[in-house]
């Protein structure tokens, strides 16, 4: 966040609400969010530099580490995913898409809301990076990073697994959270830049789909980044 | 998480706690939080494989990840650093080292414990990865790596800084958190992985001291990497 103080008694809950999305980039997830969550909230897109895909300045200069995603909320400029998540959850979510402490997958909860941007998100930048660096595809620092990230995916697909003793639609268990909407844009947007192909997943590729039928999502990404057909299938 | 379902009715809140703790790695955050909130837990350590400094089967054997940190918890098994945090801090934290969102600081706290593991730490490791695969120093992906290694430095070392208009020894604020929990390790382990000098930043050598002087961090060091004397000045 800004190095400037947040205050709650500057914040008022009432102030105006912009999620700033950054055309096919994490912060689709906060205007998922902001979809799921039926908020009073102004989107405001900003397209890629053609030269080189990054933020436009105008995005860089929201927030001092200049990535997406960013809100603004009356005085408050706050940037990270799951931070924004959380923030919005717990002002405007009373209780909805999150787990509470009372509940039996409230650790489950806590595990995969964390594992998209503390595991996956990493694992697949790495390869990504080193692949974009023109690493020898021999190197065993290549082939540690696709097999930890072959990992993250089968830990995600046996975790959405059909099973007899609960049922595991969503991350979470039987309830969609806000697990699920840190999760998908690693499965989704991000083979944009690093195609792969989730056939081996058979659980991942119906998880998807499952996503897809969300009206929230597709309100989300019809909004968000209306040019972009979301890769909801296996094959990139 | 592990695949199975987990229930706080198996839970129980009395079971015993075991924190997992891998020699020199991440798990080095959950032993200082259970020593900064005085938690009965049982701390196991294991030493990391004298060929590749990787992990040993026992401790991949504990979760599906094979990563540090795991604790586990009755019958609960749990991975991934800010899930256990967040788990910690909700069963036994009663309020201590969070913030709670009628305070002033609670995006701060939000954003400061989010960007450890969602930025501060990819961030290192980027740059880590690439130079361990022998990438070539003028690559512009490793230059921007490194741009984008320093940026989130100085702004950690920016919101550390001494400030008349609120006072902000810790990253949450007045208060110290668990939001400096998750950071410190990418700023000390980590650069027995990836030496960094950090006298260019000296708003974080001045945190690292105060780091330094709170007796559950000291304890936590002492228990879990005994032989290790933490990386708590400038230079590596």
């Amino acid at each position: 966040m800004n190095a400037a103080p947040t205050s709650l008694s500057h914040r008022n809950d009432s102030a105006r609400l912009i999620v700033h999305h950054l055309s096919r980039s994490q912060s689709e997830r906060i205007v998922w969010l902001a979809e799921e969550l039926g908020l009073d909230y102004e989107l405001r897109r900003y397209e890629r530099r053609k030269d080189n895909r990054l933020a436009p300045p105008e995005y860089k200069a929201l927030h001092p580490l200049g990535a997406a995603p960013v809100i603004t909320h009356g005085d408050l400029v706050l940037g990270e995913s799951a931070a924004i998540v959380e923030y919005l959850l717990t002002i405007f979510g009373e209780g909805r898409l999150a787990v509470s402490s009372s509940e039996s997958t409230f650790s489950d909860y806590l595990y995969w809301f964390h594992f998209a941007s503390g595991t996956l998100q990493p694992a697949l930048l790495r390869v990504f990076y080193l692949e974009l660096a023109k690493t020898d595809p021999n190197h065993p620092g290549l082939i540690a990073a696709r097999e930890r990230f072959d990992l993250a995916l089968s830990a995600l697909d046996d975790r959405l697994a059909p099973r007899a003793a609960v049922e595991t639609p969503w991350l979470a268990g039987s309830a969609f959270t806000a697990a699920d909407i840190m999760t998908v844009f690693s499965l989704t947007t991000m083979r944009l830049y690093r195609p792969f192909d989730l056939s081996p997943w058979p659980n991942l590729v119906a998880y998807l789909a499952r996503i897809g039928e969300r009206p929230a999502y597709r309100r989300a990404m019809q909004k968000g980044d209306p040019d972009l057909l979301p890769l909801l299938r296996a094959l990139p």
